[in-house]
């Protein structure tokens, strides 16, 4: 198979092709190990809270002291970054040199005091806590008004951008709002329904490529598959905040970023991925609709190379039917 | 230094930061060997030509035959891709469900029949006709009414994609025009000029930036930088098509491909880099003013992250004066 799909999340096409016939083991980046090499002196591991900066949250012992060891679930500002909460937002052109200050806030959530825990590995409380500890923080963000956009995210293995091997995600507050998911808009501006509720509809009905469902979720390997195994985790429900995620629907996700982080590395070869959490801008107006959130693992098997730099087409060398198939076996496992 | 900095090509910000403080040694990928390793068989040798489909094009010996030793440069289809010319474009849609065949065409240009050899070590015949190459399967591909867009590449070492030692470009003809540049139109729109003419003039002012210039082209690490190191090679003249190159452009252009491929591998201890060739739509109607064709390398230091491919805002932790002091200290060694 060789075709080319529309992805209208992005508005861009996706080269989807079996030519090469590709399976887990033959991607080159598997040949190198998927964690770099940790040694040493870890800032995020119990007992180290000095050397972090101070707590923004945690959940905690009840008998243990803020910014000291008894912690479960902590997070803490991101020493290495390039946003910081300092005055407004001051934007400065002159002709095409165009900047703003580097206004935002990141942060880095540590899902478990020990190391060498990796993230599918984390026992059903701390997994809970994690989704509760993502909730709590972008409701909070959400309520300065400088930030327009909160992004949460897990760089998982060299080839997703690690750089510490202790397991942890990261939530970014933007000044601004990014583009990269306007064809949700788009769509809602020239069809008046939901881009992500249609694009559920249509995969159930297809069944191919859906992975599982639950009460509260539906899992698939979405038609226009940007990356090798792309496997989302969409609410069934129609909600435009992550921040707006009701208890039961916290608890099923849970599971699933358990049971299919576990399904990802397990299948792939103990792969890097990423997982992203897509949502509405947190700005209060103008209110643009078409939004609706969802989680979405990127294994990363390939380094992205020349041409997709150059046109923003990607080139996925293993449709989502056989993912979603790879992906279901290892779930049911 | 940490700020945002609007990409105009783009239509992005991307985050510039010095907190890092990171010098070329610094970067994560280093660790890793720049080149997967090669061994055995290699299709691209010359002797093999056997084992590749029959050539497209080849600047060769005057005694050589075709298909055989005795090339110089060699233009070859690509097996292993999702394109192919075959009948016309097809699109279906299915409500969301929207694809088209993988119609295009996907070349390979081998720029040196000797395994082993780099590209910034060609040699100066060589790295002429490899440019020579490229304006002639770009003007040939170009007369296809098939085909919308013309991208060529490269990919060297393992972090920018490469998948085979032996030194090569990548042509795909595309049969639609990619969005990627269409922040280039939409400037047009706005001022009535070009935005890669207005830039030259800005960077030329502003000096910092700049790494070299000769009578045809200036080279400079651009104001809103992607990747770190990042560096374009921009000819003076505003020529929409790269197939419009002229021939004393032709010739300065190889002598900076060469100059500047040495300068990044030696000043960044080997790196893995693209290269690519931003040039207008071959579409002819409708025309669509504001293109400006550049080349451009774009250093492969740091794999992209969750946060990256979620927002599309790119993290760059060299500000781009930086990089230019540093590619311009080791052009001039």
């Amino acid at each position: 198979m060789n075709e080319l799909r529309r992805d209208y999340v992005k508005n861009r096409w996706v080269s989807i092709s079996s030519a090469l016939g590709w399976k887990p083991k033959d991607f080159p980046t598997m040949k190198v190990s998927a964690e770099a090499g940790q040694s040493g002196f870890c800032p995020f591991c119990e007992g180290n809270e000095e050397v972090t900066p101070p707590e923004i949250a945690a959940f905690r012992k009840e008998d243990s002291q803020v910014n000291g060891p008894g912690w479960l679930v902590r997070t803490i500002p991101n020493k290495f970054t390039a946003f910081s909460m300092e005055g407004s937002l001051e934007e400065r052109k002159s002709g095409v040199f165009h900047r703003c200050n580097g206004l935002g806030k990141h942060e880095v959530v540590i899902e478990t005091p020990l190391h060498g825990i990796d993230f599918h590995d984390l026992d059903m409380e701390h997994m809970e806590m994690t989704v509760a500890m993502f909730k709590m923080r972008y409701n909070d963000l959400a309520k300065d008004e400088r930030l327009k956009y909160i992004q949460i995210y897990k760089n998982r293995g060299m080839f997703g951008g690690a750089s510490l091997g202790h397991t942890h995600s990261q939530i970014i507050g933007l000044p601004f709002v990014p583009q990269e998911n306007a064809g949700l808009i788009q769509y809602y501006k020239d069809h008046g329904e939901c881009l992500i509720c249609t694009m559920l509809k249509q995969e159930l009905e297809a069944e191919e490529r859906i992975v599982y469902q639950d009460e509260h979720f539906v899992v698939f390997c979405p038609y226009a598959s940007r990356f090798a195994y792309e496997t989302w985790i969409v609410p069934k429900r129609h909600t435009e905040h992550f921040g707006d995620i009701a208890e039961p629907e916290e608890k099923a996700l849970a599971v699933l970023c358990k049971r299919i982080s576990l399904a990802v590395v397990s299948s792939l070869n103990n792969a890097s991925y990423n997982f992203i959490i897509n949502t509405a801008p947190v700005v209060k107006s103008p209110y643009e609709p078409g939004y609706h959130w969802y989680m979405e693992f990127t294994p990363r098997l390939l380094v992205s190379h020349g041409f997709e730099i150059a046109t923003g087409v990607y080139m996925n060398p293993v449709p989502p039917e056989t993912a979603a198939s790879t992906i279901r076996e290892a779930l049911s496992e």
